[in-house]
């Protein structure tokens, strides 16, 4: 059994539709970031940067933070998702890694600056959609040649986009405009991935939260 | 024999400090950020993303950008620098995750609003300051517990974290202040990572670098 400590972002979405695709055994664990959950020492004691998500195997112990490492854990417990070995295994954990250093800090960084922060600071607004707009160019340029992010196959690079491009549409419409329109290979493989069932239900993980005091 | 394409800035450091403490042979091209090099065809073939560092085996033919990837290929192709299976890889993986997801772009923005943008703007630069700190305190707490950051054992995850604290102290010394007093588990963790040859290797690339028109 897995227990995923997790919150309804898109990072925290990530390890549930990868748990979904690979139809393991899971309990969700919410960790309330509007009430500070993160900060508790149970949860402290598992991610020790108080961040979700974090992931607990219970066959062997492993207790694990940071969504990359969670989505490159699954992939290799179950040899799907991600090639076990060879050159094709880096070139798909590339592209993980730029979700991870690039896309995901730039997406997040806008969508302070655009929608949260007291002051609307036009530099940092202009650093953050401009830096996003050229991730945007590198993601579709990749996926005018190639059916999916990592290689011709799916896997945890695609898991590890997708909810972060599914939040700039929500929250930062003026960032994407018409999908269909100005980013056709983006357009189509979002609605690739929408369709995957384990996708519709890894990224419904919560949405029926009802605040609680404590972990559950 | 290995390419690296690279530049003199903490991430561009990560994966020469690993090729020699691997003691791999290894070819330094030089992409000149200050000079536009990263946007040159013959780069941009390597590292779709325009940012190095990148690297290519010639061995197997592989070519990969984003230096987090980079050192776990180096590490998994040698076997070195990181658990090849077990709860152990992904409890070190984690930390070069964090590196690679928090600790750099963190510092990055606030290097950026720092140092570089053309106005102060108390709210961004106060922002990263916080989280830069934050993450710092993160970092203090796992070396009280842990003489190196992934596990007992120097790996990839102190290779990335290093060059990034290195940085700090250089570009935004009030940050880290007195470290000895401040942060006494970071200043011995760092006393020992300065002390190897390869770091000491590593972090000299390019040093002596004479400007050119064209990727070496």
């Amino acid at each position: 059994m897995f227990h995923l400590y997790t919150w309804k972002t898109p990072n925290g979405r990530k390890p549930a539709i990868a748990l979904e695709e690979l139809q393991l055994d899971y309990v969700v664990h919410a960790v309330d970031i509007n009430n500070e959950q993160q900060f508790q020492p149970e949860f402290v004691a598992i991610s020790p940067n108080s961040k979700i998500p974090a992931l607990v195997d219970d066959a062997n112990g492993l207790k694990i933070f940071e969504s990359g490492v969670i989505l490159e854990y699954l992939a290799d417990r179950t040899g799907k998702l991600l090639p076990t070995s060879g050159a094709a295994r880096y070139e798909t954990l590339q592209w993980l890694y730029w979700q991870v250093g690039g896309l995901g800090p730039m997406f997040g960084q806008l969508a302070f600056f655009a929608n949260r922060a007291k002051e609307k600071i036009p530099l940092a607004i202009e650093r953050y959609l401009t830096e996003s707009n050229r991730l945007l160019d590198v993601l579709e340029r990749r996926l005018a040649a190639s059916p999916y992010v990592g290689s011709e196959d799916y896997s945890i690079a695609d898991i590890a986009i997708y909810p972060w491009v599914v939040s700039v549409i929500n929250n930062i419409p003026q960032l994407l405009g018409d999908l269909a329109a100005t980013r056709p290979a983006l357009k189509r493989w979002m609605d690739s991935v929408a369709a995957r069932p384990a996708v519709v239900k890894g990224m419904a993980v919560l949405n029926d939260y009802t605040p609680d005091a404590r972990i559950a």
